[in-house]
């Protein structure tokens, strides 16, 4: 088992990494909260495997439990969702005291984040995620939010969990289609500042848990310095800023993870047409999404995306930071205004001669 | 003009009181948010008299506004106006550096404020309370909310203003009813700790800006010592407990000022069968409560009164911390059990012989 602190300026808390540690969750939950009850949250594909195990763990460790269930995918990320579960949290009586866990992937975390940051001006909760996807980066740091129809997490709060309880063993159930879309924000982290890790994921030579690691880690050193996005934070939205257009494009029928991979080839091709990146750093960033089965080509032209760009909260004072690799493990935030950021996304979507 | 600092552990900000003020939000807004636009919120009643004029004192300082008027009174406070007032944000573009203004009372401040805490994870906002309820406490100290079908407040955020803008002579247009509402709310704060402010709303020798300046300079004091009301911030509670219930019960027939008015005479009731309180306190601060034309006997019998009592969101661990004036200037936080406090609830609904 391997703790990971995190030290965030409102919060610290631990995130524990192991594999076959679900049912020692009641026990962890018990020393950090103790909480009289916890209302557990997840999708209605993960309550099958792990509900009853997470509500018998708690219940043998004096906690009483309730549990809400919700249609799996984005669609549940909503403002419906998000009134639906905290008047079910005040029906239920839950308390300042009590607290909420998150059993799920990024959607069930963020869903369940915003409600406990807002729950009574703000409760206790805990994120057990079970996508990897949400082990390796949105159960970590805080970042909650629900989407409106004008754009995807509009509405959410900086909100630290008490605890991250990740069960590497639970990620082994996942379809692989959730699996290798987790990898997007794995190759990310290894872009974005690791190339031994970059290099390990080449050769598949890295087991789960200590890419899970690796990545918390690295998350966890860069939210300690930059909880609320100001600087250094915002490198983690590399690939992110094409890649939500595209999400919100498909109406969320790509995964979150997988537009991620598609934001991230695109912007290597476009550093590469802007002389900022070599030809052969993106050859092998994108060849390694495409190794991990995930998709590097946009399903939508400029015109598509360019309207749903507009929309990123990012944007401030008509510009926007784009996170440009400059090398594999080496990236940089670059501010740009709307007639930049046109010509990075026309040049993003160009493929290059050879691939 | 006054300006009185309010600095709270989370940011620090001013309220300026003064007469006549309006035509100088634009500039001031300008210099201390300095947006490129600003999404104004106000209520039916107050749009025609000062919706006008604020966008116009924008417009005269460079700030593009856009306007969202909603239905008045508690209705309003729902996650649904939540929902449309984002929406309406997200569609016309407001950025992170931009604001929303507040313009009303406590129900507009609360909406306004929890979409400003929670738009994009959070952007600034400008408190314009046009109500006395607004400007002696719900403008001030960053409590946000909107109410749910469980209970009143029961989601929002603590999420400070970057200024709070007081005219006193918007106060002067309130409808007669809705001025007497915020003198409960100026008499909690007297029998808190103001025996001279007592004395003078005794004689009715004070004026509303004095009145006003008063009471935020209180309320900033205890928002320095304890933003999250982890502490001596729940004195400001006097009258709440009590007085949700009464509210919750009447279905937002009575105002909020109103109920707290049934809920601070209640409590002095209970206190003084409990003997903690002279029966003369007692009856002068019941009194001074008549005296401004406000209601001082629930509606409703204990039956009613204690299931919204139990969904109370300061019980925490089975107990519930109630304000007890101990004599006029100083009160006294007693926590308690559920029997206990049914027991005070019964004593406050009994009235006093000679009353």
């Amino acid at each position: 088992m391997t703790r990971i602190p995190v030290s965030a300026a409102s919060a610290g808390y631990e995130v524990v990494i192991g594999e076959g540690i679900l049912d020692l969750l009641g026990e962890a939950v018990r020393k950090t909260v103790s909480p009289q009850k916890a209302m557990v949250v997840c999708g209605e594909n993960v309550f099958p495997l792990y509900g009853e195990r997470v509500r018998e763990s708690l219940r043998a460790s004096g906690i009483e439990s309730e549990i809400c269930v919700f249609p799996a995918g984005e669609k549940t990320k909503s403002i419906a969702s998000f009134e639906e579960l905290l008047q079910r949290a005040a029906e239920s009586g839950l308390t300042r005291s009590d607290c909420f866990i998150a059993l799920g992937g990024g959607v069930t975390g963020d869903l369940t984040g915003f409600a406990a940051a807002t729950y009574q001006r703000g409760i206790d909760y805990v994120q057990v995620p079970t996508t990897l996807l949400a082990a390796v980066d949105s159960s970590v740091g805080g970042k909650t939010a629900v989407n409106l129809k004008a754009g995807k997490n509009q509405v959410g709060a900086f909100w630290q969990p008490a605890l991250v309880w990740c069960d590497a063993a639970c990620l082994q159930t996942l379809p692989q289609r959730e699996l290798r879309a987790g990898f997007a924000e794995v190759i990310k982290y290894a872009v974005l500042s690791d190339v031994v890790l970059f290099e390990d994921l080449n050769r598949h030579s890295v087991r789960l848990p200590e890419v899970i690691e690796a990545c918390v880690r690295m998350k966890a050193a860069i939210v300690a310095e930059d909880e609320r996005d100001t600087g250094i934070r915002k490198l983690l939205n590399l690939g992110h800023t094409f890649g939500h257009a595209v999400e919100a494009e498909s109406e969320y029928g790509l995964l979150h993870g997988e537009a991620v991979s598609v934001g991230t080839a695109m912007i290597c091709r476009a550093a590469v047409k802007m002389g900022m990146l070599d030809r052969k750093d993106a050859a092998s960033i994108i060849c390694l999404l495409e190794d991990y089965g995930l998709p590097v080509s946009s399903p939508y032209d400029a015109e598509r995306l360019w309207p749903r760009l507009l929309l990123d909260k990012k944007f401030a004072e008509g510009k926007i930071e784009l996170i440009v690799p400059r090398a594999i493990g080496r990236c940089e935030r670059i501010p740009m205004g709307r007639e930049a950021l046109a010509e990075w996304l026309q040049a993003g979507l160009e493929a290059e001669a050879g691939e």
